[in-house]
């Protein structure tokens, strides 16, 4: 079955010191920990998938977080914005204007 | 500037032997290669994205490729079919039903 929304989080990992950083050294892993976690806590497990990716391409506005089919970029997503996307996005239906970043 | 189409290709590697197998094991990394390699050649790096993913789910059906934001999933994707999924579908709008899984 299809899931109502996907979220795609990057999880990309560079070396320390790699002039373009990378989600992981700011924080992806806690992000995409947050998302699964809020996920099992709902139960939403058919309406929406959480999926790790390499690199989506904005490394400097990290963690990164695509959802589908809205197309809907949100940067810098910490592990404290994840009640809000799930209440506001991907239950609620509205956009989470204040972390879009295109 | 968003992308007409987001192509998302499973590189999921799993432990040898594992019982779910992965993507990875089956291919995946020439597939992704090959849909890299076609974005290229084309120079459609504005209007299709591809990225690599951790396990989009159906790892019996891999290498999985999933294309936003039609949502449509496609499976066993070969270097092979990457050349008919360009023609057909990122230019020409069209899905490729053979290989749709979902």
């Amino acid at each position: 079955m299809k899931p109502k929304h996907h979220v795609f989080v990057c999880m990309n990992r560079r070396p320390e010191g790699h002039p373009r950083g990378s989600c992981q050294s700011v924080g992806a892993e806690e992000t995409f920990n947050a998302f699964f976690g809020e996920l099992e806590k709902r139960g939403m497990f058919e309406e929406v998938f959480v999926t790790g990716t390499f690199c989506m391409g904005p490394c400097d506005k990290g963690p990164t977080v695509v959802v589908y089919p809205e197309g809907v970029w949100y940067g810098q997503v910490k592990p404290g914005d994840v009640t809000e996307i799930f209440d506001k996005h991907l239950v609620g239906g509205e956009l989470v204007e204040r972390l879009k970043i295109m």
